[in-house]
Protein backbone atom coordinates (compact mmCIF):
# COMPACT_ATOMS: atom_id res chain seq x y z
CA UNK A 1 0.00 0.00 0.00
CA UNK A 2 1.70 3.15 -1.00
CA UNK A 3 0.81 5.98 1.45
CA UNK A 4 1.67 9.79 0.33
CA UNK A 5 2.80 11.88 3.09
CA UNK A 6 2.29 15.37 1.74
CA UNK A 7 5.07 18.12 2.21
CA UNK A 8 5.23 21.85 1.45
CA UNK A 9 6.84 24.93 2.50
CA UNK A 10 5.49 26.18 6.02
CA UNK A 11 3.32 22.77 6.90
CA UNK A 12 3.22 22.13 10.64
CA UNK A 13 5.29 19.14 10.81
CA UNK A 14 3.82 17.76 13.80
CA UNK A 15 0.81 17.06 11.91
CA UNK A 16 2.42 15.00 9.84
CA UNK A 17 4.43 13.02 11.77
CA UNK A 18 1.74 12.30 14.07
CA UNK A 19 -0.14 9.69 11.72
CA UNK A 20 3.41 9.14 9.86
CA UNK A 21 4.73 7.45 13.05
CA UNK A 22 1.49 5.38 13.35
CA UNK A 23 1.00 4.37 10.11
CA UNK A 24 4.51 3.58 8.14
CA UNK A 25 5.43 1.75 11.59
CA UNK A 26 2.92 -1.43 9.28
CA UNK A 27 5.52 -3.57 6.91
CA UNK A 28 2.36 -3.62 4.62
CA UNK A 29 2.96 0.19 4.03
CA UNK A 30 5.10 1.77 1.91
CA UNK A 31 5.89 5.75 2.47
CA UNK A 32 6.56 8.08 0.28
CA UNK A 33 6.96 11.85 1.05
CA UNK A 34 6.01 14.13 -1.74
CA UNK A 35 6.11 17.63 -2.39
CA UNK A 36 6.04 19.59 -5.86
CA UNK A 37 10.00 18.96 -5.71
CA UNK A 38 12.43 17.04 -4.78
CA UNK A 39 14.82 18.22 -1.41
CA UNK A 40 14.50 20.57 1.38
CA UNK A 41 11.16 21.60 2.65
CA UNK A 42 10.91 23.64 5.68
CA UNK A 43 7.81 23.43 8.20
CA UNK A 44 6.77 26.31 9.86
CA UNK A 45 8.64 26.25 13.25
CA UNK A 46 12.43 25.68 10.60
CA UNK A 47 12.40 21.75 10.26
CA UNK A 48 13.44 20.26 7.72
CA UNK A 49 11.76 17.69 5.75
CA UNK A 50 12.94 15.96 2.32
CA UNK A 51 10.39 15.19 -0.36
CA UNK A 52 11.09 11.92 -1.93
CA UNK A 53 8.95 12.11 -4.56
CA UNK A 54 7.28 14.82 -6.66
CA UNK A 55 3.45 15.22 -7.22
CA UNK A 56 4.04 13.72 -10.32
CA UNK A 57 5.58 10.83 -9.71
CA UNK A 58 2.98 9.76 -7.24
CA UNK A 59 -0.21 9.98 -9.34
CA UNK A 60 -2.01 7.15 -7.70
CA UNK A 61 -1.37 6.64 -4.18
CA UNK A 62 -3.91 4.47 -1.66
CA UNK A 63 -3.64 6.38 0.67
CA UNK A 64 -3.29 10.70 1.48
CA UNK A 65 -2.32 12.37 4.72
CA UNK A 66 -2.51 16.13 4.01
CA UNK A 67 -1.11 18.43 7.57
CA UNK A 68 -1.57 21.77 8.20
CA UNK A 69 0.12 24.81 8.46
CA UNK A 70 -0.06 27.69 10.87
CA UNK A 71 -0.03 29.92 7.86
CA UNK A 72 -2.98 28.04 6.09
CA UNK A 73 -4.40 31.03 5.50
CA UNK A 74 -2.11 32.37 2.42
CA UNK A 75 -1.19 28.63 2.14
CA UNK A 76 -4.94 28.02 1.06
CA UNK A 77 -4.06 30.78 -1.82
CA UNK A 78 -1.13 29.50 -2.81
CA UNK A 79 -1.32 25.70 -3.43
CA UNK A 80 -2.48 25.23 -6.65
CA UNK A 81 -0.02 22.56 -7.32
CA UNK A 82 -1.23 20.29 -4.40
CA UNK A 83 -4.58 21.26 -4.40
CA UNK A 84 -4.91 19.89 -8.52
CA UNK A 85 -2.77 16.40 -7.53
CA UNK A 86 -5.43 16.31 -4.29
CA UNK A 87 -8.37 16.55 -6.81
CA UNK A 88 -6.94 14.26 -9.14
CA UNK A 89 -5.54 11.45 -7.13
CA UNK A 90 -8.67 11.52 -4.72
CA UNK A 91 -10.77 9.60 -6.64
CA UNK A 92 -8.56 6.50 -6.80
CA UNK A 93 -7.23 6.25 -3.33
CA UNK A 94 -8.64 4.16 -0.83
CA UNK A 95 -7.88 6.78 2.12
CA UNK A 96 -7.22 10.72 1.53
CA UNK A 97 -6.46 11.92 5.04
CA UNK A 98 -6.01 15.53 6.97
CA UNK A 99 -4.90 16.34 9.65
CA UNK A 100 -5.95 20.31 11.54
CA UNK A 101 -6.13 22.99 8.58
CA UNK A 102 -4.83 20.32 6.00
CA UNK A 103 -8.61 19.99 5.71
CA UNK A 104 -9.17 23.32 3.97
CA UNK A 105 -6.66 22.02 1.33
CA UNK A 106 -9.01 19.44 0.90
CA UNK A 107 -12.02 21.34 0.71
CA UNK A 108 -10.62 23.34 -2.11
CA UNK A 109 -9.60 20.50 -4.07
CA UNK A 110 -13.76 19.54 -3.52
CA UNK A 111 -13.44 16.49 -1.70
CA UNK A 112 -15.30 17.72 1.03
CA UNK A 113 -18.50 19.15 -0.37
CA UNK A 114 -21.26 18.45 1.99
CA UNK A 115 -19.10 16.24 3.64
CA UNK A 116 -18.94 15.78 7.91
CA UNK A 117 -15.42 17.09 8.56
CA UNK A 118 -13.20 18.49 11.44
CA UNK A 119 -10.08 20.63 11.22
CA UNK A 120 -8.43 22.71 13.91
CA UNK A 121 -10.39 25.27 16.28
CA UNK A 122 -9.67 28.20 14.36
CA UNK A 123 -9.96 27.22 10.89
CA UNK A 124 -13.09 25.80 11.38
CA UNK A 125 -15.60 28.69 9.88
CA UNK A 126 -13.54 29.00 6.80
CA UNK A 127 -14.16 25.07 6.68
CA UNK A 128 -17.67 25.39 6.26
CA UNK A 129 -17.07 28.35 3.70
CA UNK A 130 -15.24 26.10 1.49
CA UNK A 131 -18.26 23.27 1.39
CA UNK A 132 -18.14 21.21 4.27
CA UNK A 133 -20.02 20.66 6.83
CA UNK A 134 -17.55 21.24 10.13
CA UNK A 135 -17.97 19.56 13.32
CA UNK A 136 -16.62 19.96 16.77
CA UNK A 137 -14.56 16.27 16.22
CA UNK A 138 -11.19 15.03 16.80
CA UNK A 139 -11.84 12.90 14.19
CA UNK A 140 -14.35 12.03 11.45
CA UNK A 141 -14.33 9.00 9.19
CA UNK A 142 -16.94 10.21 6.41
CA UNK A 143 -16.46 6.66 3.79
CA UNK A 144 -13.01 7.06 2.06
CA UNK A 145 -12.02 10.59 3.83
CA UNK A 146 -11.01 10.97 7.21
CA UNK A 147 -10.33 14.49 8.95
CA UNK A 148 -8.26 14.84 12.48
CA UNK A 149 -8.84 18.21 14.22
CA UNK A 150 -5.53 20.79 15.47
CA UNK A 151 -1.89 19.27 15.18
CA UNK A 152 -1.83 16.62 17.90
CA UNK A 153 -5.02 15.06 16.93
CA UNK A 154 -3.01 13.41 14.03
CA UNK A 155 -1.56 10.41 16.67
CA UNK A 156 -5.45 9.95 17.30
CA UNK A 157 -6.27 10.01 13.64
CA UNK A 158 -3.22 7.96 12.76
CA UNK A 159 -4.62 5.23 15.73
CA UNK A 160 -7.91 5.22 14.01
CA UNK A 161 -6.48 4.34 10.67
CA UNK A 162 -4.60 2.19 11.65
CA UNK A 163 -7.54 -0.38 13.27
CA UNK A 164 -9.83 0.53 9.86
CA UNK A 165 -6.32 -0.74 7.89
CA UNK A 166 -5.82 -3.55 9.69
CA UNK A 167 -7.76 -4.34 12.88
CA UNK A 168 -7.86 -3.24 16.85
CA UNK A 169 -5.11 -5.65 17.70
CA UNK A 170 -2.83 -3.91 15.22
CA UNK A 171 -3.27 -0.84 16.31
CA UNK A 172 -3.45 -1.19 20.50
CA UNK A 173 0.18 -2.70 19.36
CA UNK A 174 1.01 0.45 17.52
CA UNK A 175 -0.59 2.54 20.37
CA UNK A 176 2.13 0.08 22.84
CA UNK A 177 5.00 0.76 21.27
CA UNK A 178 4.73 4.53 20.65
CA UNK A 179 3.49 4.13 24.14
CA UNK A 180 0.53 6.49 23.55
CA UNK A 181 -0.97 6.83 27.13
CA UNK A 182 -0.63 10.79 26.73
CA UNK A 183 -0.53 12.73 30.63
CA UNK A 184 -0.34 16.69 29.48
CA UNK A 185 0.50 18.66 32.22
CA UNK A 186 -2.15 20.74 31.89
CA UNK A 187 -5.89 20.60 30.63
CA UNK A 188 -5.81 23.28 28.18
CA UNK A 189 -6.32 21.82 24.73
CA UNK A 190 -9.66 22.96 23.49
CA UNK A 191 -11.38 26.39 23.07
CA UNK A 192 -14.11 24.94 25.21
CA UNK A 193 -10.94 24.10 28.21
CA UNK A 194 -8.64 27.04 27.93
CA UNK A 195 -9.29 30.48 29.86
CA UNK A 196 -10.67 32.53 27.25
CA UNK A 197 -7.71 34.77 27.60
CA UNK A 198 -5.81 32.30 26.26
CA UNK A 199 -8.03 31.78 23.47
CA UNK A 200 -8.49 35.38 22.50
CA UNK A 201 -4.36 34.92 22.28
CA UNK A 202 -4.67 31.77 20.15
CA UNK A 203 -7.06 34.05 17.62
CA UNK A 204 -4.83 37.25 17.37
CA UNK A 205 -2.17 35.22 16.50
CA UNK A 206 -3.65 33.43 14.12
CA UNK A 207 -5.08 36.00 12.30
CA UNK A 208 -1.37 37.79 12.23
CA UNK A 209 0.54 35.20 10.39
CA UNK B 1 18.27 30.05 23.38
CA UNK B 2 19.91 27.95 21.06
CA UNK B 3 18.06 24.69 21.10
CA UNK B 4 19.75 21.77 19.41
CA UNK B 5 17.59 19.04 18.02
CA UNK B 6 19.88 16.00 17.60
CA UNK B 7 19.09 13.69 14.47
CA UNK B 8 20.67 10.26 13.79
CA UNK B 9 20.32 7.32 11.50
CA UNK B 10 17.60 5.01 12.31
CA UNK B 11 16.16 7.48 14.91
CA UNK B 12 12.22 7.49 15.84
CA UNK B 13 10.50 10.91 14.08
CA UNK B 14 7.63 11.80 16.72
CA UNK B 15 10.11 11.42 19.42
CA UNK B 16 11.44 14.45 18.00
CA UNK B 17 9.35 16.20 16.59
CA UNK B 18 6.55 16.29 19.83
CA UNK B 19 9.21 18.07 22.07
CA UNK B 20 10.13 20.38 19.08
CA UNK B 21 6.79 21.39 18.07
CA UNK B 22 6.33 22.56 21.62
CA UNK B 23 9.09 23.99 21.93
CA UNK B 24 9.93 25.79 18.58
CA UNK B 25 7.15 27.57 18.19
CA UNK B 26 8.25 30.13 21.09
CA UNK B 27 10.25 33.24 19.67
CA UNK B 28 12.82 32.89 22.39
CA UNK B 29 14.20 29.84 21.15
CA UNK B 30 16.20 29.09 18.16
CA UNK B 31 16.12 25.96 16.49
CA UNK B 32 19.03 23.77 15.17
CA UNK B 33 19.02 20.39 13.81
CA UNK B 34 22.67 18.86 14.57
CA UNK B 35 23.64 15.34 13.29
CA UNK B 36 27.20 14.38 12.39
CA UNK B 37 27.06 15.74 8.84
CA UNK B 38 25.13 18.22 7.08
CA UNK B 39 22.04 16.62 5.11
CA UNK B 40 19.36 13.91 5.34
CA UNK B 41 18.68 11.73 8.19
CA UNK B 42 16.36 9.20 7.75
CA UNK B 43 14.15 8.04 10.68
CA UNK B 44 13.32 4.45 11.70
CA UNK B 45 10.46 4.45 9.02
CA UNK B 46 11.77 6.03 6.42
CA UNK B 47 10.96 9.77 6.73
CA UNK B 48 14.22 11.89 5.95
CA UNK B 49 15.28 15.31 8.09
CA UNK B 50 17.91 17.10 6.76
CA UNK B 51 20.71 18.21 9.14
CA UNK B 52 21.60 22.20 9.54
CA UNK B 53 24.50 21.85 11.33
CA UNK B 54 27.24 19.31 12.95
CA UNK B 55 28.09 18.82 16.03
CA UNK B 56 31.45 20.39 15.86
CA UNK B 57 29.35 24.01 14.86
CA UNK B 58 26.98 23.77 17.53
CA UNK B 59 29.27 22.84 20.87
CA UNK B 60 27.17 25.17 23.38
CA UNK B 61 23.66 24.85 22.80
CA UNK B 62 21.17 26.13 25.90
CA UNK B 63 19.09 22.89 25.14
CA UNK B 64 19.38 19.89 24.05
CA UNK B 65 16.58 17.57 22.95
CA UNK B 66 17.69 13.97 21.69
CA UNK B 67 15.36 11.28 20.60
CA UNK B 68 15.53 7.58 20.69
CA UNK B 69 14.99 4.68 18.07
CA UNK B 70 13.44 1.26 17.64
CA UNK B 71 17.10 0.46 17.13
CA UNK B 72 18.24 1.58 20.23
CA UNK B 73 20.57 -1.84 21.06
CA UNK B 74 22.66 -1.35 18.13
CA UNK B 75 22.82 2.55 17.89
CA UNK B 76 24.36 2.40 21.51
CA UNK B 77 27.24 0.39 20.03
CA UNK B 78 27.59 2.73 16.95
CA UNK B 79 27.05 6.30 17.83
CA UNK B 80 30.38 7.74 19.72
CA UNK B 81 30.54 10.84 17.96
CA UNK B 82 27.11 11.58 19.34
CA UNK B 83 27.64 10.36 22.82
CA UNK B 84 30.86 12.32 22.77
CA UNK B 85 29.07 15.52 21.74
CA UNK B 86 26.81 14.87 24.19
CA UNK B 87 29.58 14.77 27.26
CA UNK B 88 31.30 17.54 26.20
CA UNK B 89 27.63 19.77 25.75
CA UNK B 90 25.60 19.01 28.26
CA UNK B 91 28.20 20.74 31.18
CA UNK B 92 27.55 23.91 29.63
CA UNK B 93 23.58 23.44 28.44
CA UNK B 94 20.78 24.72 31.06
CA UNK B 95 18.76 21.52 29.80
CA UNK B 96 19.84 18.22 28.29
CA UNK B 97 16.71 16.29 27.86
CA UNK B 98 15.65 13.05 26.28
CA UNK B 99 12.66 11.14 24.75
CA UNK B 100 12.41 7.18 24.69
CA UNK B 101 15.41 5.49 24.34
CA UNK B 102 17.31 8.54 23.69
CA UNK B 103 17.65 8.21 27.75
CA UNK B 104 20.35 5.59 27.29
CA UNK B 105 22.58 7.91 24.83
CA UNK B 106 22.65 10.13 27.65
CA UNK B 107 23.65 7.30 30.24
CA UNK B 108 26.33 6.31 28.22
CA UNK B 109 27.70 10.24 28.22
CA UNK B 110 27.46 9.99 31.65
CA UNK B 111 24.92 12.12 32.19
CA UNK B 112 22.60 9.93 34.21
CA UNK B 113 24.41 7.94 36.55
CA UNK B 114 22.55 7.36 39.91
CA UNK B 115 19.57 10.20 38.75
CA UNK B 116 16.15 9.06 38.38
CA UNK B 117 15.44 9.12 34.77
CA UNK B 118 12.82 7.29 32.32
CA UNK B 119 13.01 6.05 29.16
CA UNK B 120 10.78 3.45 26.78
CA UNK B 121 9.38 0.20 28.88
CA UNK B 122 11.45 -1.82 26.96
CA UNK B 123 14.54 -0.31 27.65
CA UNK B 124 14.06 0.39 31.61
CA UNK B 125 16.53 -2.26 32.60
CA UNK B 126 19.13 -1.43 29.80
CA UNK B 127 19.04 2.62 31.15
CA UNK B 128 19.46 0.75 34.51
CA UNK B 129 22.41 -1.40 33.79
CA UNK B 130 23.89 2.14 32.59
CA UNK B 131 23.81 3.35 35.80
CA UNK B 132 20.42 5.63 36.10
CA UNK B 133 17.68 5.06 38.45
CA UNK B 134 15.34 3.86 35.94
CA UNK B 135 12.07 4.58 37.24
CA UNK B 136 8.40 4.40 35.77
CA UNK B 137 7.24 7.71 35.10
CA UNK B 138 5.92 9.79 32.26
CA UNK B 139 8.57 12.89 32.34
CA UNK B 140 11.06 13.03 35.12
CA UNK B 141 13.07 17.04 35.75
CA UNK B 142 15.97 15.93 37.55
CA UNK B 143 17.74 19.50 37.86
CA UNK B 144 19.12 20.16 34.91
CA UNK B 145 18.03 16.72 32.67
CA UNK B 146 14.64 16.32 31.92
CA UNK B 147 13.59 12.34 30.07
CA UNK B 148 10.44 11.03 28.86
CA UNK B 149 9.21 7.58 28.13
CA UNK B 150 8.45 6.14 24.87
CA UNK B 151 7.48 7.92 21.94
CA UNK B 152 4.46 10.14 22.11
CA UNK B 153 6.02 11.32 25.76
CA UNK B 154 7.74 13.51 24.15
CA UNK B 155 4.86 15.75 23.46
CA UNK B 156 4.22 15.75 27.64
CA UNK B 157 7.90 16.65 28.10
CA UNK B 158 7.93 19.48 25.45
CA UNK B 159 5.05 21.07 27.08
CA UNK B 160 6.29 20.82 30.94
CA UNK B 161 9.39 21.85 29.37
CA UNK B 162 7.98 25.05 28.06
CA UNK B 163 6.36 25.41 31.62
CA UNK B 164 9.86 25.52 33.04
CA UNK B 165 11.39 27.77 30.33
CA UNK B 166 8.59 30.24 30.33
CA UNK B 167 5.40 29.89 32.55
CA UNK B 168 2.79 28.12 32.92
CA UNK B 169 0.32 30.02 30.81
CA UNK B 170 2.63 29.77 27.85
CA UNK B 171 2.56 26.08 27.81
CA UNK B 172 -1.39 26.76 28.05
CA UNK B 173 -1.22 28.40 25.08
CA UNK B 174 0.72 25.92 23.26
CA UNK B 175 -1.18 23.04 24.38
CA UNK B 176 -4.19 25.34 23.08
CA UNK B 177 -2.84 26.16 19.69
CA UNK B 178 -1.37 22.20 19.11
CA UNK B 179 -5.07 21.39 20.10
CA UNK B 180 -3.21 18.86 22.51
CA UNK B 181 -6.69 17.25 23.92
CA UNK B 182 -5.55 13.67 23.30
CA UNK B 183 -8.89 10.84 22.87
CA UNK B 184 -6.94 7.95 21.49
CA UNK B 185 -9.06 5.35 20.29
CA UNK B 186 -7.87 2.76 22.39
CA UNK B 187 -6.54 2.04 26.10
CA UNK B 188 -3.12 0.49 25.19
CA UNK B 189 -0.33 2.84 25.46
CA UNK B 190 1.67 1.26 28.70
CA UNK B 191 2.58 -2.32 29.28
CA UNK B 192 0.47 -2.22 32.39
CA UNK B 193 -2.80 -1.13 30.59
CA UNK B 194 -2.30 -3.28 27.46
CA UNK B 195 -3.07 -7.58 26.89
CA UNK B 196 -0.33 -9.51 27.92
CA UNK B 197 0.02 -11.05 24.33
CA UNK B 198 0.80 -7.25 22.53
CA UNK B 199 3.23 -6.83 25.52
CA UNK B 200 5.21 -10.29 24.19
CA UNK B 201 4.62 -9.17 20.81
CA UNK B 202 6.45 -5.54 21.53
CA UNK B 203 9.18 -7.64 23.35
CA UNK B 204 9.39 -9.95 20.15
CA UNK B 205 9.38 -6.88 17.99
CA UNK B 206 12.29 -5.04 19.73
CA UNK B 207 14.72 -8.21 20.44
CA UNK B 208 14.06 -8.82 16.45
CA UNK B 209 14.90 -5.03 15.11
Amino acid sequence: MDAAFVLYEQMTALDLVGPYEMLAANPEITPHFVAERHGPVRADSGLQFNATATFNELPRPDLIVVPGSSHWRSILESSDALVAWLAAAHPTATWTTSVCTGATLLAKAGILNGRPATTHWLAREVLADLGADARVERVIIDGDVVTAAGVSAGLDMGLTLVAELFDDDRAKLIQLVTEYDPQPPFDTGSPEKAPAVLVDLARQFDQSV
